[in-house]
């Protein structure tokens, strides 16, 4: 479903915007309170494939970032996540679960090491800034907490490096995943991870000056012609397909990082101190109850899942779809969906109920789904 | 301007939303990650002159409650806004401007006192109920902050009182501006403040059960047949020339509450102990540089404002607009501007830069606007 998007002020646009309208972008979400572009020219379908070809474009300035700096930072950065970063380095990235006193989701940054003392949390949807003002002033941290005008830039795809070499040199090629270094951009230092919010290769340029962001734009897309560039977006077959689950759509505050396979991220032997500690614990010592997996589906192509939808064993409601998408490659329709325990195992049979009445049958499947 | 807004669960449906869609709604906003009807079958000037002469009824569930509640949730509430709470009483409604450490605005919600110890926070464009918990959890406070399942419907019009004592009685009509009062509906009880988004008389009704949404919403039309009811939204006419402020369009972090015109909702003299407290006394203590303004200017219908329009006293910049928009009783552009000491008086001639290179000359203007 699409409706017309009212723009105003309160949502923002960002330093690409001008040019994504020139590029001729179709549609827009909203997320933090800034436009992320959607669709161009290409259908999802199209934009799939093209992905895992060639290289895109795309603007992600809506992955705002919470800069934290002071003699507290790093004790505040770790207080706010399960994730031990005692060993954290500078020039590394990492996803970091922020869990309130119950053990809730607040959101889902990367974290970036700037300094012993600075860091950058690049968020998804929600004011994570808020929470860290919260602890900073109810808590009395030496720290500094803001919104620097950094506006990333995502180069997602399988010609992703050869254009970064080109851009930015052969340095680029020894980045690995979720490390950064620091580029030269017409006289500027700018920050490049090899990241992305896609299941294939890319890269990230966390620009630190949004008055260089058409500039930057129109760099990186002449540059890109020879590897076929395009506009584009987080792509929803890529990201169900590879299982990268979204803050709203598949996790809220109701749940917490140990059922969204977040386990790994969470250390809770008690050598770190953070917020939620003893309410995750709890959880973990219980057993989870559910946890995230795909669902297979058959059937016509599904509409856009813009509400659960059920997930039933029998007449039994296991669980809830939040995102789902056809997908080309293996024929038939995938969704992401928390599973309950005595049904979350690879291959079990599930009835999924869509919008309009109609039930599909289904198959339970481990993360990632993978190619037939 | 208009783009296609793409749904997903993230971006989150209210129990009015299917009734929305049946009633024809054309547009919606996105605010606090939730869809605002923006329009319907009515021009919005056409809703405008609507308003001011029947009765309509708006979908704003994205004005999300924060509930706190416990031993330390009035002691919290007083910490978080300059606004002194101490007389504040059950069954009235506050505007209280939530500022940070530095003084910027956060927030600018309605506040609630249902009891001595629990309140609901009806908030703007912003994760308030974040800041909230990193408080809490921050400085140990004996309290629980949460989102309650309460999705706002506004009455609003002239008509707005008849129509309301249809639904649920004459003592309808007792209730003064900013006081709230329980109404029975279905067997349940629920709050309903005189209040509104809007420049003429209004309510709000607190629905506290979301399965009632649709009941409600059909409820409401059938009896407002007799009034002329219509579908409709916050009015950007009405919004501007009664100089309603949008957290986010004229306010952002940036901002100081002193200089929004909220000054009377500031308690500086020490008596009261909030966050900002010293930051909006050194701020008062040198004087305003700027306040909000409303600007006239001439010329054809002003399209939407995205993005600030710097207004200038021959070379020199004396301020930005925020919001504008045509005003067919003025017969002229009405803008909300944020305007330099020197050049704030009323009638001050300005000029103002519009984004396609355009000068409109204009005039400085109090607020609200006064109909010629």
């Amino acid at each position: 479903m699409s409706n017309g998007l009212v723009m105003v002020r309160r949502i923002r646009r960002t330093p690409y915007t001008d040019r994504l309208e020139q590029a001729g972008v179709k549609g827009f979400s909203v997320y933090n309170r800034m436009v992320l572009p959607k669709s161009f020219h290409m259908s999802v379908e199209e934009a799939y494939w093209h992905l895992r070809e060639h290289v895109q474009i795309w603007d992600v300035s809506v992955q705002r970032q919470v800069e934290i700096t002071g003699p507290d930072a790093a004790r505040l950065v770790q207080w706010m996540t399960p994730r031990d970063l005692s060993k954290a380095e500078v020039g590394r990235c990492y996803y970091v679960p922020i869990v309130d006193d119950a053990g809730g989701m607040l959101n889902d940054p990367v974290l970036l090491k700037l300094e012993e003392d600075r860091f950058w949390l690049s968020i998804a949807d929600s004011d994570l800034l808020l929470y860290v003002k919260g602890l900073i002033i109810g808590r009395g941290f030496d720290a500094m907490a803001f919104e620097p005008d950094v506006n990333p830039m995502d180069i997602q795809g399988p010609k992703a490096e050869a254009l970064m070499v080109d851009l930015f040199g052969p340095a680029i090629c020894e980045l690995k995943f979720y490390r950064y270094m620091h580029v030269d951009f017409q006289g500027t230092r700018q920050i490049v991870a090899r990241s992305g919010f896609s299941s294939v290769d890319g890269f990230e340029i966390y620009l630190d000056d949004s008055s260089l962001g058409p500039v930057l734009w129109d760099t990186v897309v002449e540059a890109g012609q020879k590897y076929n560039i395009a506009p584009g977006g987080p792509n929803q077959i890529d990201r169900i397909e590879g299982g990268l689950l979204g803050f709203g759509n598949e996790m809220t505050n109701e749940n917490n990082p140990l059922e969204m396979g977040f386990g790994k991220f969470c250390r809770l032997d008690g050598s770190i101190d953070c917020i939620g500690l003893d309410a995750l614990r709890r959880i973990d010592a219980s057993g989870l109850r559910r946890t995230i997996r795909g669902v297979r589906f058959e059937g016509p192509q599904c509409p856009v899942c813009t509400t659960p939808w059920p997930v039933m064993a029998g007449e039994i409601n296991v669980g809830q779809i939040t995102s789902a998408v056809w997908s080309p490659g293996l024929r038939s329709n995938v969704g992401l969906s928390l599973i309950d325990r005595d049904h979350w195992e690879q291959g079990r049979p599930v009835t999924v109920l869509l919008p309009d009445g109609s039930k599909q049958e289904g198959t339970v499947q481990v993360l990632p789904f993978k190619s037939s």
